[in-house]
């Protein structure tokens, strides 16, 4: 389905006056305001292919309708997207759920949308049904050569993948652990998982990335062997330099201080990524800020902070995507609220007084430290982002637009109510 | 399946003599010891026919073989358990993975593999092939009267099927709840949920209990509106005297101290029921006691104190039932582990001294509580535990029993390796 | 120390037109922008005598300077914060650090700040120099029935000192329960607490409250013997219609739902007041807002919500409390920037578009109940809350003021560098 | 106080036949009772210093009676324990609480009671009434160099009185992190650290070893500059092979997999020592295995694993030292059931069948890997426990001979009833 330009433009008619007040409002405040346009237009976040459809819980699911049943159809979903908010202009695979069969023909179908490859995404969490052995037990940490071998394959020919479509990163997300005391030798099992890893670094391309993700339980729920980011460190300090480790906001125990691993990861040089989405309890996946958005502001806050320390490029040094599930929203409004938290809370961390901060900082002035941030996290930058969007050919508002010009029931008319898309 | 008793017998046989050794060793520090025994005898623990397959989660399930493949099959199952360690005398059915089509036929079978019917389980967290409304935003807790009264409906014909089989008790878990904070009105749907359970109540025969199980989290990520147990002790003290609040052990945040709630609502005379697990993180649904078995004790030392100052019948009024999912273990032989590890926690608690805890207590002697605490549970009840099953014509060692009995090849060869059974 | 009144008015002159362009834009989104002025100015949040101090950890205390030395200069301290913002008119005293000598005299001088006397606070979580039994053990839980009648004698004393100063509430926090399983019968502790309260409730004047609050661990950490908030209601609900459930937001397990603890008790009638704070780990005491911001405009948008459905009085009907403690920041500064904080969340509250709100959630429209919540917090309040100020005769910014106007300066000059007030 | 050898003899005899009994019992199913029992008499548990008196929160302090007054009584308080159970043949002291005024005359009285000095503490978490500089934002961390100095001259302060008693390690367990959002430029933080470490670590004796201790909050409730595993193990491998990580069981997030975290350490030769104590919720410095002993089993069950993978002397090649709090108990009582705990928990790792479970782990026989780790914790090790005490000379039972010898009391008459010793 394609949106026709025209229909933003009038949907953004409708709303000129109105956002230009309250842009002129929030812009008198903002010194900078042409640069930090600038970095908002280039910041762009990458949708992964499973997040398409209603996602569900072990409890059951509940389809909605519309989802896109192929390929191509994602590859449509996100450049809808992507036309809206002219921030999602990549789209991550996951194989063997998106094979694609016809890499230069998808690879064109993406380019027609703005839309770039990034990370792949291997799973050897689940058994297809073709599978020789099962990961029942593991696959990179099995206790079984050939198991392992079968993951590292399986990596390696998602690498090959990738590369057809000119994606440039790898993320290994792996299930591996133990659910039961005893289970597993602790150590063995990080070897053997290292010497796997090491077999898929072997493979990666020379201009490629390494992502090593890490989380701290689900769905084994007593041990995992990749469990936290001192882990993800090591398997990453190990590998080489081509490997990082990737950062999942749902990922962790409870009350775990993420921005300051962004920050120490940043220091270290072994921030690769990450995955946005939200949580309260475990790795609940929802909607990016819809529980914390203050803590997304400090994460943002660390990460401009420590990528400007080291003179990266906020738009391409890292890798950027929403991983959530909607499990009682509408997949495409849900992502539209997520990349609006997104640049919003970036917007805020590029509006942080960082000389004043550090100043503050310096003279232990936790009061101050405490306001500056604040007075960030406290302007309405909306305005700002809907800007930037508004200057990259999107929609002043996404969700609004999404639903004024109903989208989902064209692609309902199109691929019918009962469409359920691949995905958790 | 039927094992031969002569099968256990020759089993027990083998190991006779170190067992009498270990029991009158362990015997020889327990004045009552056959009321001790009595009392383990008596103690019996409901199976879930859910549980009889493997589990998963939302990343996977990887089934093992010779799953049972029906109603009759699952009986057979339990039936099977309970000739092994005469402890598993009951299994809890959920309608609608269970609906027995001849009541009569089933409760037959049951009698003959000497079971009861414990508890019947309603499910309105998923919605079936041909059900008219969805569960999707909940069901008793429903903003839409229509879907309240399909779950009210659907727990009344549960309550049928029930009556039919024998059965004397309901438990009923929502998964009720909300995602996202403003999703619900949680005043309206508290209001809600307790309506739809007045009406259910309104159903329940004379001598039939209400079971209200709470949860903290989990497949609503945001709220549950059957949260914790004052929400639960609200439903139940609203509902009446036949309402009663069930007890998960994986339903609670971190570090709750569910002992001491097991205690409160035993006083107030709510507490109705156990679902028998383990967990580190969530609902882990791990087996019992192989996480935190110190905490199974502590509530066993509860349970038995507060039934005993009320002088209830440990065996008969409380409803006892195992609640776990059986990822990467044989499910039966997850079973038996489980049910091995309640009867050591509760033989451990019968051996706590009351008397002279309680004198503890009153000189505010912690040391002291804290070692007539220990000295129970550091004493090895396994031989004690045995005994009560040879008494009862079960097998010394459960698991050993099924293994060298090699009852799940049997299993297997009657239903095949493919075999898949409902659950989670 | 007494703040010229002028000194408050020149500060503002400077910022006047800047606020006055800032308060007219955010005014010119809000339709009843008046009556939402009127609210914030009748809100009131009490300051705890003992949070006028520098704080401290088992670990140690690093005092500031120019601490109050007396309840009067306690006073002084809450009438300046007073002056500044209009919004802390109430002080909540603790005896025994501050019982007051002349209660006329100590009435006077609060009237003269412009100040009531909220709740009063108990203590018996620690043992007075001259106290005769030890709460080592507990105090209303106590097994001894002359240690319980002590707490039970100091509690109706506080009392007797509130009414002298005007007070309506009584505020029991206990720190009663146990380190180790074992130390207490659970049932017991219940009971004894309830009979000690009950007894002290007997002596309540019958305009008073009771508010009985509740905290999860610390000082015990085992159990604590009025541990959640369903214990609370237990113990408020069997005393009576003058004894209510006190929350302090850090006083739960990890990823509680405040909010909805909040709206049932509300919806019970059984709420009775705050001790605002904020956290990440446990019973931090940080300062208001200053972690989870969010989490607190959730929690007052089920306060408007729950209050207004049961035509309750916003400023009056619930008791509001601060309760942090300031370790590395001057404990005035910390005051005003907690109470800034809790007047942003409540005036993005009250801009909560209720009835569209009711109408997604009755559609079960969660992205749109989600947009709307967030909306209200995204929008920036901060000239609305000054304007409430402005109007109300405090300065347009607390803590510029308070710095510029060096007032600790001025203090430490009065009271000296090494003045150290009681508290935690 | 001296404890005359005859009383512990009398008192051993009056139980030797039932000790017989119950020992002979046990270790007819142990293959290698002379190993173990030879694991048992050789493994010592430091006792703090700081640990012998009663400790407190932040909410109070109850002190019991016959508290060490003095540096040499505490060194008579450990030479007590080490009598009976002569397991506790090390003290760990905390500078500057315990300056030895006379090394030489110290370190004769230590030999006189059997003991060696274990690592020395550092304290740069609290200020000395004499000290230049505070400490109120940070020691290692701050800002300031000259803090800084002042905590790393310090620390070389310390590290020559251990040198001076025989120590050979330094502890260093820093309260530095941040309460607020903002406070600390995290990598800032940790650069001024790890510097101030390194001129500690340049100060360290050849043969000297440094534990970089990590906790994850309290003091400081935002972030700690070494808050978790992974940030000990950066500082400890970028200053050098000196420098390990120490665990404590109490400095964890909730849930945390701690024995996950020491096989990893000692796979990467990188874990130190161990502080011990139990907790439910933070650091709550609850006696050894009283809440959570089968953690403690699961613990000792990888040490002994992984240090026998390295070829590493169990007693000597770690350190291991108790730390905790007793607030409601007699410090002498409760560090004698620490040591109880420690020395089942490590016992019943010695009964692991290695062999059986490596073969179950290398065959995914999930079920049996559990039921060998079980068949070790649910064995009844009292009496071997009891065995190598008796063998070297302690006392069967170490907290009945207490009691039964009245030593504390005894300890009351010389020191008398408000003798209150330093520590938390």
């Amino acid at each position: 389905m394609l949106l026709e330009k025209y229909k933003i433009e009038e949907f953004n008619q409708a709303g000129l006056a109105e956002h230009k007040r309250r842009f002129d409002f929030a812009a008198s405040y903002v010194k900078n305001i042409d640069e930090v346009l600038q970095k908002l237009i280039d910041f762009q976040v990458a949708i992964p292919s499973w997040a398409l459809g209603t996602g569900g819980t072990r409890f059951g699911r509940f389809a909605g309708g519309g989802e896109p049943r192929s390929l191509e159809e994602k590859i449509e979903d996100v450049g809808l997207l992507h036309q809206l908010n002219r921030s999602s202009g990549a789209i991550s695979l996951h194989i063997p759920w998106d094979i694609p069969q016809n890499p230069a023909a998808i690879k064109a179908l993406a380019a027609q949308h703005g839309l770039k490859f990034d990370a792949v995404n291997s799973n050897t969490f689940q058994d297809q049904p073709d599978q020789k052995l099962s990961y029942k037990f593991g696959s990179m940490q099995h206790v079984d050569k050939a198991v392992r071998k079968q993951a590292v394959d399986h990596n390696i020919e998602v690498i090959r993948h990738g590369i057809e479509l000119g994606s440039e990163s790898l993320t290994v997300w792996l299930s591996d652990g133990s659910s039961f005391p005893g289970q597993l030798n602790f150590r063995k099992a990080f070897q053997n998982t290292l010497e796997s890893l090491q077999e898929v670094y072997a493979a990666l391309p020379d201009n490629w990335k390494m992502f090593v993700e890490y989380k701290a339980f689900e769905p084994n729920f007593y041990s995992m062997s990749v469990g936290d980011w001192g882990q993800s460190y090591l398997y990453a300090s190990k590998l080489g330099e081509k490997a990082y480790t990737l950062v999942d906001l749902g990922h962790h125990l409870p009350n775990a201080n993420i921005e300051q691993i962004v920050s120490l990861l940043l220091m270290e040089g072994k921030l690769g990524g990450f995955h946005f989405n939200d949580s309260k309890y475990g790795d609940d996946d929802l909607t990016v800020g819809s529980v914390k958005p203050y803590q997304l502001f400090l994460i943002f806050n660390e990460l401009v902070e420590g990528m400007d320390a080291r003179g990266m490029n906020h738009a391409t040094d890292l890798g950027w995507m929403i991983d959530a599930s909607h499990n009682v929203k509408d997949p495409l409004e849900d992502l539209l609220q997520s990349v609006e938290a997104i640049m919003i809370a970036y917007t805020q961390a590029l509006l942080v007084d960082r000389k004043a901060l550090a100043e503050a900082q310096q003279a232990n002035d936790v009061v101050r430290c405490q306001e500056i941030l604040q007075t960030a996290a406290r302007t309405d930058v909306r305005a700002i982002v809907a800007e930037a969007r508004l200057r990259s050919g999107g929609a002043l508002q996404t969700l609004q637009a999404f639903r004024q010009l109903e989208l989902r029931k064209a692609l309902i008319g199109e691929r019918g109510l009962k469409a359920v898309s691949t995905g958790l």
